[in-house]
């Protein structure tokens, strides 16, 4: 990590939640969540992490970047599939682990599977414990062929 | 934790992105990522976390419950402030690692703070690494006095 993207160093409770200075409470991978939801219906888009750097580019560019967990890299929203997201607003939680932007998305979709949202399932309430739990689609129409947009570039 | 929540095993990538299964990725702590907004006017209320038992009671009775990773417990929003969160609706997320509830909050508000949302700053945009960055409070106006309302009862 840069020593370029330094947060803030976190005072007391009262300084966290009721200051005027940004100072994430990284977890111990280094990473925030981060919600981003749909500027113009509200919807959850995605969850997803930040890293310091994530955050700091996210900041100053206006546009999402990520930290994948899996890849163990920085990535920025639609830099393989042309799908960016311009933020219109960040905001950061009472005790700043968390992250909420909201953003225009570019293109048919955030998620990989093709589809606008991720969160394309519904979990029917009043299911019990002690056997399986059964999803709807909702909302699960896809947007696009994640298979086209996500081949390699020659 | 009780044998009693139990939820599918995690199968392929296309199982669990296309399935009809509720297969949570809970983290090495047993833990995925709740996002509540408010059913209403869908701004985020708060951004926390569920173990199985506690996704499993916010399925089967419609009421949130949380895992306190601080105090590590269970606990259902509310108990102790009165400001429950009822859920309208469940999704889950392409992955299975987050979950985002729909809520009436009950009450004058979710956090802790006293407001009625946990995200009551705004990180403003443009701000440049290298320096200190600045927040702004935005829809902070307190809804409530913890004092009062976290107030240990007699």
């Amino acid at each position: 990590m840069s020593d370029q993207f330094v947060f803030a160093a976190r005072g007391s409770t009262e300084a966290v939640e009721e200051g005027r200075a940004l100072s994430p409470k990284f977890d111990a991978d280094g990473l925030v969540t981060c919600v981003a939801t749909d500027a113009a219906s509200g919807d959850v888009l995605m969850v997803a992490h930040m890293n310091a750097e994530a955050l700091a580019k996210t900041i100053e560019t206006g546009e999402a970047w990520y930290f994948s967990r899996s890849r163990k890299a920085l990535w920025r929203k639609g830099e393989s599939s042309g799908h960016g997201q311009r933020v219109t607003e960040m905001r950061v939680d009472c005790d700043q682990d968390a992250v909420w932007i909201k953003v225009e998305q570019a293109g048919p979709g955030a998620c990989h599977t093709g589809r606008r949202s991720c969160f394309y399932r519904a979990v029917p309430l009043g299911q019990k414990p002690g056997g399986s739990y059964t999803l709807e689609f909702r909302d699960a129409d896809k947007t696009f062929d994640p298979a086209a947009v996500y081949a390699p570039k020659r």
